[in-house]
This record gives structure tokens, C-alpha cells and sequence, in this order.
């Protein structure tokens, strides 16, 4: 067995792990959070940090209406400077704990007065000596190349802040119970390893492929696409369905393969008419949902066969995407935990 | 002669109409963003005018100070709610300014008292009528599919606007003056038509690429990219050279090929690494610089052979992207004012 399929089926345990040993921190977090009056948030990291921060910035919008903003951490090393932020919560996440330029943003930042919160999974690492607040991941060393336990111990602890601070959104009834039985709905969808390795033989031969979803789900369409890039090396991109639309879907060939994430909630009849103009335009797809409606359209439909509220969706459907990108990979032959040309810690300046 | 070809030629008359007919306009916008004390820009728009936006944020940050993001506008569109935006200058960009989600979070930010920008080239249309201040593009009609004259000209809108805010970043020094001279920097490039369409012919049959840069022309990268599959249905991404470093990179085939625009500026050293790393993986680049070296890695050089002030090359870069995704397009039999599947004016919902 793999690394990245081991690491991907210890996931109930690290984010059980995550949130049980930082709910001390996070509640401090969210006090000063409270006490500083803070008005907006940033969010800085790199590759699947990147679609953790994605997802976050969308939460902390939705549910807690705070404006919030992915970092461009360029701003800071290769133009020397760095916007006023000091009423602001600056995020850095890196798995290690030593992507250069996340440490620099916090530092910068703590500087100039933000407040300031690293998310790593080493303890003793720039990031956890640089920002004032520490969430550790609890997920255990991650050996494969590809992060899939550190994705969603990351996303864990991101929901335990969202569901710490005011919420006034109906996504905000019940979070922190609902965060709290993530590791369960995780269980289950790790239970159809078998059935989606199955459902990907088909994709034996596929070089290319789109990724699809929106909302709080766009993050999980970005990550796989980044797993399937890595792994398989599937020249795989992922897509909010509003993006696709408006201009790229013109260079998708009829014939090639779109893999849809569709939950139920507020963004499904948006992705029903995508699902729908996908299929007019001859695009095979892999649908990843418990709707009939959207699976019926499905050239490989893979059922989602319990309830998932809207609001943890994108926990169980990253892990039914981190399966398919690793079926994916071993289908074709390649080895998931070296990919070729990467390395565990990518250093950016 | 198509009309994208005849709207890429009429970009310095177009700039030069949306920046003198609109100095009025920017700087009774500049007062009240000083009077207002405005903390934060949030910028809407998709497909090209996202493009636009995401310089726009890195000019806000960088000459300015003013921490910018890009607005996620499924958060109210698809979960009914938006952020507290009343300190923000939310600007929404639609070149028909029908775009009815950019509509929508204009309205509900002028509601919430944030500050509102509306930049579009229809005079008579939800954008302009929504936000309370307006910049007109005078671009003419674009009658091309392919946005390109309506691209430049929101640049120099914006571009007018953060001339006018005070700055401390060497960027900031002379920028009004180096604006003002764009347009005839469009010329020169125009200049090149004849040559890009030769250099293009051996890209024929590609049928995929990425296009790279970073910083103030990751834009240029994302905006060339989109060109390139709306007009010559060329499966191409646009990258930050830092994101694609961090994991994209394993799925790019030796042999495959690699658009790089890397403009003299801060942000040279990280392009030429880039440059010899891609070449280290087999790639083939077709590079744009004024840089001897940079050009030196290149299977097709595309020399720009006069200065380009860092702060306005991503005004000269894109002409030098529109120029090469014309011809890619024309050479392989496409029409690239109808593409396939694409209307002018996109629903999101």
C-alpha cells in the first residue's frame, strides 16, 4: 500500500487529534479576535495550503461576514513591501512549517501590528516561531509527497475558528457539532475505496481533465486537480463551474472528461446546469454527488450514499477526490509518493 | 482582416480616450477615497476583467498600501450574504457591465455604505447605473469576442486611480507621466505584428501550453492563457511561476512548451530561475523579455527591443500575448471572433 493511501486513511484520526488538542488555542485565538476588533483576514500559502485558504476565505465571508483575502505573498518578496494589515488576522499555512515566504509574510505582518496565527504540522518550525498563535495539525509525519491528511487537519483547524467567532449565517447552526463528526463522515466515504478505484479503471488511458465545482467546493475541485497534476500526471485542472463558463470551457474538447463535484446545498442547481451544459457539449463526465438529478448525467456516476451537511461537504468530498486521484495514479502505473520532480518542501522566492 | 486584430490596433486610441476623458472622474473618486479613509479594495469581475482585477490588487497593495482582494462573489450570489464592506471601495469591472453577479455585489455594497466603483465600456448599463462612481472605457464597441481593447483600457482606469492615491513605493514615483506614454509604448509593440505572426508558425499544432510570469504580469500569463483557448481552443494555463513550481510542474511534459514573459523589474531573477528550470525539465520555451539572458533559454525569442518601465510592462506584455494568441489562432484555421461555445455577454448565476 501506498504512503498517500495510508495517509489518506488516517484522516479521521489526525482531524480527531486536531481539533481535540488545539481547542484551548483556538479559543484564545478567537478571544483576541473578539477583543481586537479585528476587520478582516488574510490568508497566505502554497499549493494545497492555498486551496485550504481558499475554503477558509469563503468561510470566514459566509459564515462569520468578515471580509477576508488570499495573500499575495509577491507583494511582500519581490516588490519589499506589504499593504496596512495592522487590524487584521494574518493567516500562514505550511505543512513544514518552512515555506519561506509564509514565514516572511507573518513575520512582516506581526511587525506591523496584525495579528498573527500559523497552521503547520511541525512543531518546531519557522512558522510556529514566527506568528503569536500556533495551531499544530496533530496529523502525524506526512511522508508522501502529496498532502491529503495535512489538507483536511488543515481545514479542521479553520472550521474550529470559523465556529469559535459570531455567525449570523444559517451555516453557522450547529458548526462546531458538525465539525465534530467529521471524522465519521470521513470513515464512511473511505469505505468506498474499493468502489472508486473500480470507477476509475475507465480512466486508464486519460491525459487531460477538467474539475469542477463552486462555492465552498471549489477548493476540493482545485486540490484534486493539483492531486491528479502530481500523481498521475494528468494534466488535470480545477474550476469554479461560474469560471469555466466564462471563456475556458471553449478549449475543452468534446470527447475529453470533466470530473464534477456536485453536494447537496445551496451551489447543486447552479452545477445540475452545468452538469447539463458539460453534456451538451459531448464532455464525459465523472459526477461526485448524492443527487440523482446530477448523477443521472454521468458517464461514471459516484454516489455519495449518506447525508452530508452542506456546510462540512467539502471534508468528505476532497477524500472521495483524493481517492480517485490515487486510483488514478496507481492505475497508470506511476508511484503516488514520488512524484517526479518534486519535492516535500517547495522552496519559493 | 478579423476585428480582434483591428481591436488590438485601436488600444493606444483607446487608452488615450479613457484617460483623458475620465481625469475628472478619478480624481473627485481619489478625494473621497482620502476623505473616506477607505481601508480595504475588493474587486469583482470574471473571466477578463478578473484578470484585470488581480493587477489591480497588486497595484492597490504595492503603490499604494491598501490591502485589495478579489471578490468571491459566490458568497452572496449562491449563500445570500456578503461581508461588512463599509470602510471597502468595492469596484466591479464588466465590459458590457451586464455581468449581473458584478451587478449584484455592487448593489449590496453601496447598500452595506462601502464605497462603489463601476468601470465598464456601456454607458447605459447595470454597472454604470449601480455603483456610484463610474469610469467609462471608451474603447468603442468591442466587437470581437475576444475582449482585448477593453482589457488595456480597465487597465489604465485603474492604473489612473492608483496614480492618484498617495504611494511610497518607488513604483508610485512619476506614475502618472509613465501612464500617460503607454499608449505610444502599445504602438511599438503593435510594430511587432508581422514578426509575432512568424515566430508563432512553428506553434501550429500545439495543442497545449502554460504561460508564465509573475508578480504585476501574472496577469499577463492568465490573460494571454484565456486568449489562447477562447480563440485557437489551445488547452493553456496561465501560472504564477511560484504556484507552478509548487506542484503543477510534475504533470508538464518534457517536450511540451512553456509561453514566458518575463518584463526587466523585480521580479527578472525569479523568471530567469524559472527559465532554466523549465529548460532543465526539456521544455521548450518561447520567451518575451528585453533580457538578453532570459531570451538566451529560448527555442523562439520574442525580443522586445525598447524600454519598458517595470511599473507599465504589463500594458506592453499582453499586446505582446494578444499578438501571439491572434496568430496562433489565424494559423490554425480558427475564427477568433466567434469562438465556439462563447457569447459576448456570459450569465453566471
Amino acid at each position: 500500500m501506498s504512503l498517500m493511501l495510508q495517509e489518506i486513511h488516517e484522516q479521521p484520526e489526525a482531524i480527531r487529534r486536531t481539533l481535540d488538542q488545539n481547542a484551548a488555542q483556538v479559543s484564545a485565538l478567537c478571544e483576541e479576535i473578539k477583543r481586537r476588533e479585528i476587520r478582516m483576514v488574510t490568508i497566505a500559502g502554497r499549493g494545497t495550503s492555498d486551496h485550504a485558504a481558499i475554503l477558509g476565505r469563503y468561510l470566514f465571508e459566509v459564515v462569520n461576514g468578515i471580509p477576508a483575502s488570499l495573500a499575495a505573498s509577491s507583494v511582500l518578496t519581490m516588490y519589499g513591501t506589504w499593504p496596512r494589515v495592522d487590524s487584521s488576522l494574518v493567516i500562514g499555512i505550511s505543512q513544514s512549517g518552512e515555506s519561506r515566504e509564509v514565514v516572511e509574510v507573518l513575520q512582516r505582518s506581526r511587525e506591523m501590528g496584525a495579528l498573527t496565527l500559523g497552521i503547520t504540522n511541525c512543531a518546531d518550525s519557522g512558522v510556529a516561531n514566527t506568528a503569536e498563535h500556533v495551531l499544530l495539525l496533530h496529523a502525524g509525519p506526512e511522508k508522501s509527497v502529496a498532502a491529503t491528511k495535512t489538507y483536511t487537519a488543515t481545514l479542521a483547524a479553520l472550521y474550529s475558528i470559523v465556529a469559535g467567532l459570531p455567525g449570523n449565517h444559517p451555516l453557522a447552526e450547529g458548526l462546531a457539532s458538525k465539525v465534530a463528526q467529521v471524522p465519521e463522515l470521513i470513515s464512511k466515504v473511505l469505505g468506498m475505496t474499493a468502489e472508486i478505484e473500480q470507477r476509475m479503471e475507465r480512466y486508464r488511458f486519460m491525459k487531460k481533465c477538467i474539475v469542477v465545482s463552486r462555492g465552498l467546493n471549489m477548493a476540493t475541485a482545485y486540490e484534486t486537480a493539483l492531486k491528479m497534476c502530481e500523481t498521475g500526471y494528468i494534466v488535470a485542472r480545477g474550476f469554479s463551474a461560474a469560471n469555466l463558463m466564462h471563456g475556458p470551457v471553449a478549449s475543452v474538447d468534446p470527447g475529453s472528461t470533466a470530473f464534477l463535484f456536485a453536494p447537496a446545498g445551496r451551489v447543486l442547481e447552479s452545477l445540475r446546469q452545468t452538469a447539463r451544459s458539460l453534456d451538451e457539449r459531448g464532455i464525459e463526465q465523472v459526477v461526485v454527488s448524492s443527487d440523482p438529478d446530477v448523477l443521472g448525467v454521468a458517464a461514471t456516476p459516484v454516489r455519495i450514499p449518506f447525508q452530508v451537511d452542506e456546510v462540512v461537504s467539502p471534508f468528505v468530498y476532497v477524500v472521495a477526490g483524493q481517492l480517485m486521484a490515487h486510483a488514478l495514479a496507481v492505475g497508470r502505473g506511476c508511484d503516488p509518493d514520488h512524484p517526479r520532480g518534486l519535492q516535500k518542501v517547495t522552496i519559493t522566492r
